[in-house]
């Protein structure tokens, strides 16, 4: 009931105060979803390039604890908080790595609430069924 | 009691759905409050690189009811919702400016809890005296 | 024969080394290029959304002089190095403004070969008749 | 004598052309540098972080020929051009690979000259001999 996305801090990532700034974490979200998606056929790519279904934020909450700097790795842990008829809420609970460590120290917590549409009309659908499937096996428990 | 910041949404703002993703709306509220910082002195560049007084975000919440479009105008209205002993609160009212037009539909919310830090210790420090009374000029009604 | 775009270096445009690493010169010339083309009734959003006309690049040459630091403000001047049938270089020569200053040192200069493209067909097209009128009167002479 | 660095092209790298602007190739270029140090112990990070060397860029040339989209996989092979005393110049070749391909066409080079620069005075030094010894083992032939 978990995915694990993990990738290094990059060199642009950092802000002139030496550290990343909140906005970085809603990119790294997005990263860590599009990677959760790649548990359904063609992926996040074949819901927006040919199913023409996308998932636009309506409510966004987080809360950080840690700071991340150059040479950290974020690991991220995607779940699913809640899953509605046209809705979901997508939970990514960041680690954070420090260089030459193993073991991730809770940084972050972001929940992502959606709104499954019609890219091409922009009015809201109800959640595909394989994308209801794939929710209900990742439901978090906390 | 608030200060508006305006600008087009840029041609590499557009994702891959053909609107503007979540996370842009954090760089368009840090430019905001970069902007809103040019009320004291030196402004936020003072405070950062001379002063080492730096505004991690430690709680957001954000709220979404339109989508941005290509063409489109960010008109981001910054206010103060909050002020604490070593933290700060800040509201970003986003609208939304059609190509051609002159009115700001009601877009978006964000709300912003910052803590001061000294960024040479990563320590959490008191306002200083010149924030807090600009932020106490610019607090919000609602 | 020219056109100046300005703006501040910021927050977020800063890397782990504490200037700005090249890759953003590339979305400042993009900023810079949308704002030249300010000069056509509906500007590059008519262009690329209601006429489907594209600029993709296909050659670019950079040099840089000095760095950017935050604080520091950015000023383009953008024109326009040579016309031909389905492409156009654009020039952008970058000054540096240092906090507090007025006059900009020379800092970067940025050639940039697009060819015309129908964004639907992902074919070249000749350029638009009012895009060359635009560009001859804009040609660099140096 | 090479390296390769393979990443699929994400979702808010896409422009308001429905491809991916030239700006976002420099970026990947740079994540291609920073995993080419990997090979260094420590990496890019060190040397920026605790050795304070830095390569900012004094030149650079870019061709394209074939655009991204999304969906597509990025695949960079990075080479040395060229060594020299303060300086070095990388070669990324970009290739593109389809969605569900995995073949890849060459789409783009870039060539970027860098110089050895100490960050704390900003002043160019020697190539340090862990970099050039690195360096001369990925010089390319071409």
């Amino acid at each position: 009931v978990s995915l694990i996305y993990e990738r290094p801090v990059r060199f642009e990532e950092i802000d002139a105060a030496g550290i990343v700034f909140f906005g970085r974490f809603m990119s790294w979200s997005h990263e860590a979803m599009e990677h959760f998606f790649g548990h359904l056929p063609g992926g996040y790519v074949d819901l927006i390039v040919r199913r023409r279904v996308g998932f636009p934020a309506v409510h966004l909450h987080a809360d950080w604890k840690l700071p991340f700097k150059f040479g950290d790795t974020i690991r991220i842990e995607t779940s699913i908080a809640k899953v509605g008829t046209t809705s979901v809420t997508f939970r990514y609970d960041f680690g954070r790595i420090r260089p030459g460590g193993t073991e991730a120290e809770p940084a972050a917590r972001i929940e992502h609430v959606c709104v499954t549409t019609n890219l091409d009309t922009m009015e809201k659908v109800p959640l595909p069924e394989d994308c209801r499937a794939l929710f209900a096996q990742h439901l978090s428990n906390g």
